[in-house]
């Protein structure tokens, strides 16, 4: 325990020390590290390979699943891609600097507020070792430094990917301290770590329900509290049926396993004898599974076989992660807004309608980070919503809501101008 | 503690409840719903006044000072000031349904981020009254669901504020579980409050340092932290003198018991002999102790007597909340930067200059939640910055930094309409 504490506050302070090198870097000299960045992953492979090949070993030995030891895999590919990746990062505009709601006081006295860095950001992910470096160069840009706390799996691909942002960073004339990883893989690092309010401005969690809950339950620290979508898409009475087929199926089908894939549909009465079997067909000749309410299922009938099974109530408000959609009948809009209030978690909902008031509405009364009509839900993206990067998509509603980019990793602070103003 | 945790959890629970009765509340309803508690604040004064007469005699046989009766005392003017603060509401725009950051999509699809209320606000609180109304009339209007937790001395008074708030609120139609007031005084209903997380979604502390202290640090429930001002300005050796004495003057002397008062003044050689003198004869004139290092000592002498004395390192860093000053000589911006970074609470900084390096550096480089240049730091407060009423003057670097409006209360979701969009 003594020397957890001391790695991590060691360096969290390190991290916090080193904000004031970073606060006004220009965009040229961080754009210009994140250039070495790029090129030191595209040549400097050989170190980084060998320190994967290490971590693939042990999960291995310790049975990982093929799907986790994927996602631990690094190769040639994958490490031109991060490059790329960080590369992209370049292109986004610097938001630090940008100065809004400016303006002059009846005395005289100007004001303005302006775009500064959080501080210090503090990262916990799992088995992904390229968020290592898709984080760092996303703090990097905005201008904070960052404490990185990745998975045990991937304690050698990590150490080897801090080392070459550290040299790379060094190289370009930037104090490395601004990049900490941590290398202790005790989980009690995780607890100190949402807990160092002194040192560490903001936790962004990276990972299943698990952690994320943990973290929000937990910590003393602001943290994000995103990537867990209960996501509903309510077909209502006025549905363009071929419209909500193929929404529907984008929305389920596209990439099942992300926060913004649709998990419950739900259909108004008077559309669903008409759009449920066509959502049936469609869906179950793509390998989804449809668990149904009793009305939903005498609808579908028996038709697709294993496909389409009968719902238990655990199969509303989950968040499925996989090719598989509960459905349920309703008779009305509010019976839809009472599902969606009851087992949303405040991530991404959708009506599809050509009613007016309806719309109006489902906009008005869903609380959710997205609300949408007559579009998939699979839009609740940062890169879809033109925001470049994307950090997370936070279901908080302090600080940011929905996808954050790096603007949302920024503070501001009010700037006065005066020439002699005193409050009478 | 078992009727204890019933008593909050049960009250922030309904107040949970309730926010989607508030969501959506026209502007006009909310007014009106609050001109009602202004008259009810003019008309219905015989209650407040026996409740409030109940906790003065208390307070008196607990030997409270003076100081803290008179926050407690309530009287006619007083009730007729909370009206009139309610009113000030009244008259500010409502944020909620503000919408921003529009734009069409390439694909068609129509985004936008529309203002919604952050949810339900718990608020702790010391021994004033009028908090109660302030706080309550300002979630009202922002749509937000309050708790109330005032301090044990004036449970009467809240307890028969929040029934005229509650009766208020019915009389407009309004459901009067948006504002809870918690009666159980014991210490641990804090506790519970600030973790809280299913229920509350943002923990307002109003109070001394301790009180923040304690909920920053150990909040789970995102908090703000304000309200502590180590406040500094730095005369650097271009000022002007005559400005820099009033400034001085207005920022110490105007309102010494709040948290933009100046604590420390740092002096740049260059100008210390021609400016301490003047400011000391006009701040010892009007009272105020000067706490002086050896070089300001060396300057001002002893021609004021008792009112100018050699400081301790404890005077470095302290917010005084009174007549009281501390005063040191620097040899550069930098000497001045580096204190600043050292005993600041970034809250409020200020240079006083003639000189175009010295006012960018001090603006880049000093991390506050405000920064100024040549005015009084009392200038950093909501109302004199144009926000209307201020619920806190926030240190956060999270969603609100310096002066807290309305605006500041809310949260947004991204609204998105489509045509049939999906994701390819």
């Amino acid at each position: 325990m003594a020397t957890t504490t001391s790695e991590l506050i060691t360096k969290a302070k390190a991290a916090r020390a080193a904000t004031r090198d970073l606060r006004n870097l220009s965009t040229d000299k961080k754009n210009a590290a994140l250039e070495a960045i790029a090129v030191a992953l595209e040549t400097q492979q050989t170190a980084i390979l060998e320190a994967n090949a290490l971590d693939m070993e042990a999960g291995a030995s310790a049975g990982l699943t093929d799907a986790l030891l994927d996602r631990l895999m690094l190769n040639e590919d994958r490490l031109n891609g991060m490059a790329s990746d960080v590369r992209t990062i370049v292109r986004l505009p610097d938001p630090i600097g940008e100065t809004f709601d400016g303006r002059t006081l009846d005395n005289g006295l100007r004001v303005e507020r302006r775009r500064v860095p959080l501080g210090v950001i503090g990262t916990i992910y799992e088995s992904r070792p390229n968020v290592t470096v898709d984080i760092a160069a996303l703090c990097l840009k905005s201008g904070n430094a960052v404490v990185l706390r990745g998975g045990k799996e991937a304690v050698h691909s990590n150490n080897a990917l801090a080392a070459l942002l550290r040299s790379a960073l060094t190289q370009a004339g930037i104090n490395p301290e601004i990049v900490q990883q941590i290398v202790d893989t005790d989980r009690a690092v995780v607890e100190q770590m949402i807990k160092a309010n002194d040192y560490i401005d903001l936790i962004i969690p990276r990972g299943g329900a698990g952690l994320v809950n943990y973290v929000a339950k937990e910590a003393t620290v602001p943290a994000i509290t995103g990537g867990i979508g209960v996501v509903h898409t309510f077909a209502d009475a006025t549905a363009d049926v071929e419209n909500a087929v193929d929404i529907v199926f984008n929305s389920k089908v596209q990439r099942p396993t992300v926060c913004n894939a649709l998990d419950t549909l739900l259909v108004h009465a008077a559309v669903a004898p008409k759009l449920l079997p066509l959502v049936a067909a469609k869906l179950s000749a793509a390998g989804v599974e449809l668990r149904c309410d009793q009305r939903a299922l005498s609808l579908i009938g028996p038709v697709y076989g294993d496909s389409v099974k009968a719902a238990t109530a655990e199969d509303f408000g989950q968040e499925f992660l996989a090719l598989v959609l509960s459905v349920r009948v309703v008779d009305s809009l509010d019976e839809a807004l009472e599902h969606i209030e009851e087992h949303g978690s405040g991530h991404t909902e959708t009506i599809l309608t050509q009613d007016y008031t309806s719309t109006n509405r489902f906009l008005d009364e869903v609380d959710a980070a997205m609300v949408m009509v007559n579009a998939s839900t699979r839009f609740n993206d940062g890169a879809q919503l033109g925001l470049g990067a994307e950090v997370a998509i936070s279901t908080n509603k302090l600080h940011a809501r929905g996808p954050m980019g790096l603007r949302e990793l920024t503070s501001y602070k009010w700037v006065a101008r005066g020439d002699g103003q005193v409050r009478r």
